[in-house]
């Protein structure tokens, strides 16, 4: 689609593909898995509905949290496909391996909000931590593998940017992976700690942007 | 992909990122929640097909409002990234949780379809009227954050559209807040005012194009 | 995301928005509900495979024509869209009509293949012809509406080859509304037309592309 | 979305077609397909979580074959789509068949998960197998009619990638017709056959790449 606006491709070094047909491969394995965690929400049949539903209270935190994840993961994967021009196969590869654990989410949500109160909850808590930790692994190996590619990388934006991204993933993977840890001994805290990185994923941008907003005020 | 044919970005003040991916993601999201609403629908098994199918009213009208509210916002949110250059970290967080109301709307349509004629259905039209006016509140606020940002801002239509369609989200917002308030006293009266709303949106414009067409034969 | 690439729009007159999201849209809708019809389908837990397999024959016969309905609506629809040059309001709306019936489809079908051999199936092939004649009579609308608005059409393609989507569109509805009232009388033998048509559809472009490269190659 | 861009079209030939419907549809379906297997994990309810799940191997094993079929088989029409410049009927068709088999998948992968270890196992595994095989010479079909339509085929990428792309669909054909074979005899040897082709499609575009890398570093 985007193939006639890409830079003339060399055609001895042909690896290079345009970029487009990965983000729509992506957005669109973002886009189902982030709608089909509603389909795990169990729809109470009873009379007293609003106690049912407060019953139901592990299925609507499981829910948030994967979504955050996986909003905040679509975040970082469509800042990182800024800094990339060009895609070849083993960014493809470690793409399609990043989109196995977000795919993969709806099921260790689904785990995750069954077994929440319940004697399964550390192996759970345990396991939807590893699904998180994963794939906050692999799109930070994405980047890596994009950052070092000369041929993928593009080059209109400043290198503060990048290691501004390249921190803040950093921190989101020391963040689940220490949580994913304290889940081994107080299950829920791990939930809650999900919780709260995601929403600071999701919110941190918009601190930012004040600040940032402010300085151009003041200038 | 389109980072090629967007205005060569300023390094420094980098924050605005290309809007395609943005709607990708969005138009997947809509695309998906509207196409989910039919799995709550119960294929009967009984042999008088017409009867069950009639008794299934409250799941068909549930399915017509959902299906018509997410079209109108889908509509409406097309409409919005008409009026935006590019896009930034807060646009994409406000964009996320209008997303996640999307995409929480086949739960509610859900409940609303299972209690719309027993005891519950108080709860279940509150709940579902919820739903329905923080989408279009968040719709509002989207695109009120993007009007108010010179650095995403589009510049190829007139004012008058604009307000045209500010006035449009404004009148949406205020009438599912009165039937949502109206659902408190007599629930069903709500669905109706629901069903008329998502009527008037997606009809509207038809009126307004064949208005328009005759001013522009009449010149 | 094409918004740049358009003529310049004029602000007086903006009601004509680029077509990108409109197909984006259309195209989530259409490969999902495609997608979906294969949840209908119910996998046997016995021993003898085949035998069971063999008995859900209508299951599978239903997957296939509204496989091929889509699939067909989808290239007509694409075709439709290759004509426009932009959408309006009103094309929004009747394609919102178009997609509410093919994104229901899932539950027609699925309601034929449980009935297709009980006592319901005249009332199933009923209801599911209907879904297929008015989904084929609204892409035929949509195209109407489309080649009657001079600021919406395109003026890059030939009006034969206008004239032929046409003749196909009308044919198209003419067949689906025969099986369907043939249906009344003899259910199975609707089916059956609606595989052959969809059938036709899907290899006719097949034909014609044939004797197209035959005529090149004999100039 | 791409037809003010793509070279002018002659009227006269207007078969071809731009290509980022086809992609945007053929992205949609292979995306929904891959994230629907998911809804096929059974997610345990009982207390010994582990052993559960441990129990649930089969469907795990087929799950992850799935995935990568359908991962490689992206990347494969992703890689084809860049040797077209634009689509025509006949494509479209083909290419609606191959997405027949890829959605058809998540039925066949149930049906081997839930198979593969009682006696129904070699007809699950044959049935899976024709599924896999048939998709992958759909997508060698689809190719070698792109490859041979002058007026469809790009020219801006070298003859050797054409053939090297030509070998490996080649290959994969001859392993998975091979292994679907072997699966008569030894049905459990076909499934991990399957799973190694599939890590192998993955992988070797990594190994490939590493190679190019060094030849280029050593320049």
């Amino acid at each position: 689609m985007a193939g006639t606006h890409e830079p003339a491709a060399n055609p001895a070094a042909s690896r290079p593909l345009p970029k487009g047909r990965m983000e729509a491969f992506s957005d669109g394995v973002f886009a189902i898995a982030v709608t089909l965690l509603v389909l795990e929400l169990e729809v109470p049949d009873g009379a007293d509905l609003w106690q049912e539903l407060a019953r139901e209270w592990p299925a609507f935190l499981a829910y948030l949290v994967s979504f955050a994840f996986i909003g905040g993961q679509w975040v970082a994967h469509s800042t990182l496909t800024r800094f990339v021009r060009a895609v070849d196969g083993q960014l493809m590869r470690l793409n399609l391996v990043l989109l196995l654990f977000v795919s993969f989410l709806p099921f260790t949500t689904s785990l995750l909000s069954r077994h929440l109160d319940d004697t399964g909850e550390a192996t759970a808590v345990l396991i939807f931590g590893l699904n998180l930790t994963i794939g906050a692994a692999l799109t930070s190996a994405l980047f890596r593998y994009a950052a070092s590619s000369p041929e993928l990388a593009a080059d209109d934006f400043a290198d503060e940017e990048l290691r501004g991204f390249e921190r803040e993933r950093r921190l989101a993977l020391v963040l689940y992976t220490a949580a994913t840890l304290a889940g081994l001994v107080v299950p829920v805290l791990a939930v809650l700690v999900f919780f709260g990185i995601s929403m600071l994923i999701l919110i941190e941008p918009l601190v930012r942007s004040r600040r940032h907003r402010k300085a151009s005020a003041r200038e």
